[in-house]
């Protein structure tokens, strides 16, 4: 329990009221901001500690709050070649904007075309007072947008980890470890033997995250053989043509789990081209949830989209109602998705 | 020329003061509203057209600039299904969101996820006076959304025609016709002989627009052969059955233009699954420019998105100058993207 003396001269935040309260944060920024939407005892025990612990919301948290636009800003990357993306991109984007609602918020998109300077958008947007915060999609090693969004004072939370920022928590992201790993034990489960890694090449945080978890898994269910991991872009010919050489080294009975649903369509396309049966004989798994792994029958890991935009959110509400971060960010487990291609028949 | 006589008693509107001062109705808009972007010698030519045919915009819609949000809305699909759209909704949208700065608004995004009542999204959006006007996406026949924001004097543009009501001209749309046709005359010229279509069934307005383009041009090329049609749904497996079926009508060195990247696909799969190679034995066309079509190397029909944005933007702002609707949509011609699927080799 958190107490005055325990806290020393520290003045008391959103997460303290919410570990003496026991309630979530959310529910504390309800309390303050919402109390229509928190019931009538949880709502008494949160004042009650709010007052002991004399909780304010941050002046200038609220002084933000006043003049609230009501809206999240979303970066939508408009070069041609980025349409790539567009599978992952539309659905979280739609969900965020379904999701926007309930937490009386909406989503307001704006698009680049040029590489750099990536935060010309972001600027602008800021400058026309037209969102409170944005939510950052497609993070990457070497991504210039949170520490500039940090230096400017602007509030965000990202899809996806600050992978150059460890000290950063207002995220949310799939946990790609969990996802591989349950992929692994899935194939295993079928009956298939061999377990391979189809990847990217090594360096790719995403990447390094879905490796690690095939390689647990197999090492834990005892069938893992670092020969059969094979490394490609993110590129069906170049994916295909690294499956070929995969399937050099297996036989039918084994199974390929794949870092994503193009690499698993590069190997879904291997497999015919060699005369085999994705699933009859070849295993595979994509990773992603697209709409093409629902064309090809590929069984998939699909991404917790609307969990992960609960979150951030959730995380937006509470960093503009007292401008803190939270704790840590949230690692959100996937959902294996069955279909024919880890069917052995 | 338009003269006061020749108008009779009518009020004169934006569109006699852009005939009369030979300008585009977006110039009359910009010379009312935004008088810094036009010439100086066109702005001084329509003003004194503004003045002789003692045009106003219409105080409705002037009341309404005043109070503007300075917003576009979007509905996005959100259900899980809908994901199969991504490859056209997200280059749209990430587009619109583009071209928006330019037009100095900005585009507010919501999302549904249940099909009915399909306008509860845009009442709630319109009460929240969020957003100006709408851009509608994906219309169709019996589409709801056009009657009711009609009804309810919401602005909106369409991108799509509106099957229902020939007499609404907000529109932009791709020119399927023209598509199609260039598809054919495509294969053609590059040595494939006969040219089978595989479509939609009958009844769908995008799909028999399609379907008109390829029986023109093959019909001006004197390669017509109604025997070589075949339909499927918009989805694979049945594409790629519906394909394996049209190919026992088929021989090496003939193509198949089909109705969309999607039945392509699957065509492209009935083609591998022959024995055959997509290019070097029958050539295949798709059609809407997806990030798919691409990552297979299949030539198609590219939607001109920017042009269509551009043209959607600009009849937003002439209707919220001056409340009225342009004399007729705009169909804008795609281009084709050449590519391995119909390289004979």
């Amino acid at each position: 329990m958190v107490t005055m003396s325990s806290m020393g001269h520290r003045r008391a935040t959103i997460n303290d009221v919410a570990r003496a309260a026991n309630v979530s944060r959310q529910t504390v920024s309800n309390a303050v901001n919402r109390p229509d939407r928190v019931a009538p005892q949880t709502l008494q025990r949160v004042q009650l500690e709010i007052d002991r612990l004399a909780y304010r919301p941050s002046s200038a948290a609220k002084s933000l709050r006043e003049q609230r636009a009501g809206a999240i800003g979303l970066e939508l990357d408009a070069r041609g070649g980025a349409a790539a993306n567009a599978e992952i991109a539309y659905p979280f984007l739609s969900q965020l904007s379904l999701a926007a609602r309930s937490h009386r918020c909406h989503v307001v998109t704006f698009g680049t075309d040029s590489p750099a300077p990536v935060t010309s958008g972001y600027e602008s947007m800021v400058r026309a007072h037209l969102v409170d915060a944005f939510v950052l999609y497609g993070t990457h090693h070497g991504d210039p947008r949170p520490q500039w969004l940090t230096e400017q004072g602007i509030p965000f939370v990202t899809f996806g980890r600050v992978w150059d920022d460890p000290g950063f928590t207002a995220w949310g992201d799939v946990d790609g470890r969990i996802g591989t790993a349950s992929a692994v034990r899935h194939v295993v489960d079928q009956g298939y033997r061999r377990v391979a890694f189809l990847g990217w090449p090594e360096g790719s945080a995403v990447g390094d995250d879905r490796y690690q978890g095939w390689r647990e898994a197999a090492s834990e269910l005892g069938v893992l053989d670092d020969a059969l991991v094979a490394r490609t872009e993110q590129d069906l010919p170049r994916a295909q043509a690294a499956a070929a050489d995969l399937l050099g080294s297996l036989q039918p009975g084994d199974a390929v789990v794949c870092v994503s649903d193009m690499v698993a369509l590069g190997a879904w396309q291997a497999v015919v081209a060699a005369g085999l049966e994705p699933g009859r004989d070849i295993g595979l798994v994509g990773f992603d949830g697209t709409s093409t792994a629902g064309m090809f029958d590929l069984t998939t890991v699909v991404q917790p989209l609307a969990e992960i935009v609960e979150h951030l959110l959730t995380q937006i509400d509470v960093l503009l109602t007292d401008g803190e971060a939270p704790a840590e960010g949230a690692l959100l487990a996937p959902t294996l998705r069955h279909a024919g291609s880890t069917r052995r028949r």
